[in-house]
């Protein structure tokens, strides 16, 4: 089978062209739009020949995606210069350097909402979007490859569009996506989810065949995840919070299939759903945004009954092996839009149990998610605040301490904050589980420092409590000290109580 | 007419009691359940004899109202020292102070939130209930009064209920009412509202006549509203808002109609309101949680045509005028749950504007709305979470400065986070307006500094900009600073330079 084949409308056959012809097309200040959601279904050929252009012939152009791009995409691309703005998400090193520089505009974004923005005009229109397809259908539409992403609202709103057929991807893949459009005011569309399996829309993305701009050719593979195995300390967070489930059917406030999962990116969430592989858990479902290794595990152990979410994300000989035989699990699967996957309706309706990962917690419940020292980008919220916001019950995991225990993730003050107290019910480390549900913040604070918070830090959270409580109110801080611990860290390399000047902030 | 014939189904008629041997029902440690929204609809007569009677024999109760309940009721439970935990929400200086002391627990909550926590068995189940009605109808079902709060959802939950006929209500108000209830996992409902006037519901409360274990007779009038009539500042902001709109009318984003109108309580949103009278929007629709005087005189001026809120909150001259002829605007008023006035999918799918009034927000548009220097509760995040998480612009008001201009109301950075720069669009104070949309932090923080911050402090912010972006990130900060504005304030009574001895932190 050749590869124009894939191009079942043949009045498109002679829109074929080379990924360099396709990115010749950009010009400065262009706002460009690309498929991909974590890695997966992203535009590998043009952007990659883009950036390549670049380096021979400056230019910057607004570059807006699903989610993160391949390493071979965003990196080289920020390394190129080629970036003005970026949004709504990242993980690539180079191009959180130009980020956290200041050489890179970046707009940290709930992953669910960028799809709106773009359509109430809160951003510059889209000139060129580029989607990786599996297969263009007669009509003309779009057959998504291993993510849907923002994919579906870029080619309706892009003024051209060039398609990057991806050989690579088994014609298996075709059925698997569920393309809902949510419509614009004033008439933006119920999202009609009942269930996880509940399919809602079509196959592929409908786009006006005189807006395709060019089709290119292509068979470079998605960028692998990066898998991370359960270790003693992911694997003790694992079994904390399945005990907590396994309480919580014991107060009859849940079954053995739970309600719908979802699982950030991370390999503690890794191994929380490794943990259900060996539970007594049972016909349990997925609501998520990354369908990743773990969620094959589970479906190969018989545990999982179906998983919905906005891409496949999978490391590399996971990718083989899926694939090699995908029929076996695509009755199992929809690919949605992202602003289904985290429509906060649906999360709401369903019930989700959302499992996050934080950077740092603070003893009230506040939860950093995005940045180093309060200053510095990691990768963005991405959409965890989308889940943790609407969710039936709202988890977030990290360890308690990290850096051969030089910083405790539980700190006195988060210092950027993305999921206010309000919206977190359960925290876990390796430590135990803080159960948050009906507690005031002086009882929180309580049920973290002795629940999670590592032993080396435990003491310094308490005297700091303590203090803060000397001095009174609803959330008690002192707010002078309330940032040492990371101003410590930077100055003297650890959190934890060191020889200072004796004019220094202590702790 | 006489009270007992509000009753309408008489074989409840022997169920009248006093609001003392209602309140002698209550046992120590009981959890309680109140209606009342914004010190509309709430139980005057049973919770004020509870107060009384605890002040002659101690015990006390976890409290669960719709929002804050009146002076009378919160204020003296407080002083009675009759709560152990209160929530969602509270306006009250002495419950404040005791809160703030650490004497009672506060669960500060989204408001569109309670009632989905208590369905799902996070808190504690509800001994008894407490509903203040207009009526009760021939099935047995409560018809409510001012508000609808969560009282549906305290209807269905709590083991009792009591029932608060107010005869000062008018009967008029029979009809206004609009109950929908949500559902349980996993028959969890699609909200269906899909037009601020369309009605969803049944205009009574449901209830199993056997729960009701006693019906109190009253005739206290609700808390009225204070009353802030717009000055020069506040009308600066609404005329920066209203520039704003139009402008967005002009690039074709919005109509002369808008989208569908939240405003939050307080002065500033009230002369928001009042702006509208004397502008060329037209045919308006509010989507809101309390309606307040400014929504009355909108209708009166022919501005407004439909308006949904979970209560309506009026001043005494107001709440004369309104109910003397209530049906002038019975057709134009539905009043809501409180998790149907603030679910997300709601808002989401109408579009809402929503309007709501800062504590202080900082240079990258993270705000805060309920803390005062970091530890003390004001009032509480109330539903402005809910309305700006899911709205089609979140719009923040603030003064640029207070006290004198000792305070900014512009800083370096939050000391409570209540809404995450991801939410925030607009910020306005009577200085300017800082359109945040499509901005990335640093280019946030140059507008909400050159646009809203007074100038007394402007220089002083630029400074701490500067001094950050030198140190990098994509969210620059100097953490040891970042909080030196306040300890300032607290220390020296002011925010701005003062002469400080020399080791102290300066700005």
């Amino acid at each position: 089978m050749t590869a124009v084949s894939r191009i079942h409308n043949t009045s498109l056959h002679d829109k074929v062209i080379s990924a360099e012809q396709a990115a010749a097309m950009f010009t400065d200040n262009m706002v460009v739009a690309s498929s991909g959601f974590t890695k997966a279904g992203d535009s590998k050929a043009v952007l990659n020949a883009f950036a390549h252009r670049v380096q021979e012939e400056p230019m910057q152009i607004t570059l807006v995606t699903g989610a993160s791009l391949g390493h071979g995409t965003d990196g080289l691309l920020a390394k190129s210069g080629a970036l003005s703005l970026r949004f709504p998400f990242q993980v690539d090193s180079l191009l959180r350097e130009s980020i956290n520089k200041g050489d890179v505009f970046f707009i940290d974004q709930h992953l669910g909402e960028t799809a709106e923005l773009l359509k109430n005009g809160h951003f510059p229109k889209i000139d060129i979007a580029i989607i990786e397809a599996t297969l263009i259908e007669q009509d003309g539409s779009i057959v998504p490859t291993t993510s849907v992403g923002n994919s579906a609202v870029f080619a309706q709103l892009a003024g051209k569009v060039i398609i990057e057929i991806n050989t690579r991807v088994p014609l298996a893949l075709a059925g698997v996506h569920d393309i809902f459009m949510t419509g614009s005011y004033r008439s933006h569309a119920i999202i009609p989810v009942t269930s996880p399996e509940m399919r809602i829309g079509s196959t592929s993305i409908a786009i006006d065949p005189e807006k395709i701009a060019g089709i290119v050719i292509t068979d470079i593979v998605d960028s692998p995840a990066e898998i991370a195995l359960p270790d003693a300390s992911t694997k003790a967070i694992a079994a904390h919070l399945l005990t907590f489930f396994n309480q919580e059917v014991e107060a009859g406030r849940l079954t053995q299939s739970l309600l719908p999962l979802q699982a950030g990116i991370g390999k503690v969430a890794n191994a929380v759903l490794h943990g259900f592989i060996e539970s007594d858990f049972e016909a349990l479902t997925m609501y998520s945004e990354v369908l990743q290794d773990s969620t094959f595990d589970l479906f190969d152990s018989g545990k999982l009954l179906f998983a919905s979410g906005s891409s496949i994300t999978v490391s590399g000989e996971y990718y083989e092996r899926i694939f090699a035989d995908f029929d076996r699990y695509k009755d199992k699967i929809r690919i949605r839009p992202q602003d289904v996957t985290n429509a906060a309706e649906v999360i709401r309706r369903l019930g989700i149990i959302a499992i996050n990962t934080a950077i740092e917690c603070d003893i009230y419940g506040n939860v950093n998610s995005s940045h180093i020292g309060g200053s510095n980008m990691m990768n963005g919220i991405g959409g965890s605040g989308d889940f943790a916001r609407n969710s039936y019950l709202s988890v977030f995991v990290t360890q308690s301490a990290g850096k051969g225990n030089t910083l405790s993730r539980i700190v006195p003050m988060v210092t950027h904050v993305d999921h206010t107290e309000h919206d977190v019910d359960i925290i876990v480390t390796e430590q135990g589980l803080a159960d948050l549900r009906g507690l005031a913040p002086r009882q929180r604070a309580k049920a973290i420092i002795e629940n999670c918070a590592h032993p080396d830090f435990r003491q310094a959270l308490t005297i700091y409590f303590e203090e803060a409580c000397e001095r009174g109110g609803h959330t008690p801080h002192v707010l002078e000290k309330a940032f040492s611990w990371h101003t410590n860290l930077a100055e003297f390399g650890t959190m934890k109580p060191v020889d200072v000047p004796a004019n220094a902030v202590d702790f």
